[in-house]
């Protein structure tokens, strides 16, 4: 996707070796126009495939499937990070560290919201070491329902989360891959 | 907005006399269309007012300040809850207690983001107390940027927080006002 490509060298910045800034247009600050173009194209490559929800995880997550559910006709369901007050009782919860943030959390859907009849496909931001993603992947075995695929705006592939998905036997569609961000610049895989 | 509050009639639920779990369709689950209607219904009432921004706070605020800024055609930011590893180090801060998690936390959003140039409509989906659209407020102000007002999904009006936002002289639209939640039941305002 060579509009998002341009948006990511323009608007990113490169932290370390591990670490890309996206807050000026994924992360923090987001472009409604951009995010519409990205769930359009998530929505076209797995359209086809009778998807009944569209599963992400708290924040960042959330723009990208929103404009994705919208297009889809479905749902939209986000993961909480740990249980807050206003949570059913009733719920799946796996555990998963946070790149970004450096602590381990429980990720959690209420088992309200997903059942053996639904067929999910899971967007994300971004993907590092696919850690929130996999524990996503396995609240939706524990429900009965099916994977259809995982979505991700950018894919850091020099970090295994997208390989460790796709050994899964999940497809994986990933807008922009990311080989590497050395010498503070980014490596972009075509 | 009718539709709205029959759909919290059906997929609400009163956990006590001060808490209504909204988790079926506004704060895990969403339904992109509802959404991308109350978006439409905000960007016509603040339509008029020149707004640069539209700024909410994670996770639950995010979906329904998205669709606000998609019609408004302007960026969305939504502002953190304490920092992460990639969080600029140049930032606006203001704590803030969460009402849903019964916690304090930073309430934080980048420099880069925000300016005196701004004019910012502040979204979010429950006004309770009003502890973090209180510091969205205070933190427009330091950036210098004017707050065109507030959108708000779900006003609690038996709490204090609508009413502190309107004697700060800010203009607050909520489409759902919900007078006590006694007896297990919703008692709205007309």
């Amino acid at each position: 996707m060579d509009i998002l490509k341009e948006r990511i060298l323009e608007q990113g910045t490169v932290v370390s070796d591990q670490v890309l800034n996206l807050n000026a247009l994924l992360n923090h600050q987001v472009d409604p126009v951009l995010m519409a173009a990205i769930g359009r194209r998530f929505a076209e490559s797995f359209g086809g495939d009778n998807i009944t929800k569209v599963l992400t995880i708290e924040s960042s997550g959330i723009a990208p499937a929103f404009a994705t559910a919208y297009e889809l006709g479905v749902p939209l369901v986000f993961a909480r990070r740990k249980k807050t007050l206003t949570m059913d009782e009733d719920v799946f919860c796996e555990r998963a560290p946070s790149f970004t943030k450096g602590i381990v959390t429980d990720v959690v859907v209420s088992r309200n919201v997903l059942s053996e009849k639904d067929r999910v496909l899971i967007v994300d931001d971004i993907i590092a070491n696919g850690d929130a993603v996999r524990a996503l992947i396995r609240i939706i075995k524990q429900s009965g329902a099916s994977v259809a695929g995982l979505g991700v705006v950018v894919e850091k592939t020099f970090q295994p989360g997208g390989r460790l998905v796709r050994e899964l036997g999940i497809r994986v569609e990933s807008l922009v891959k990311i080989a590497g961000l050395k010498n503070k610049t980014m490596q972009f895989e075509s």
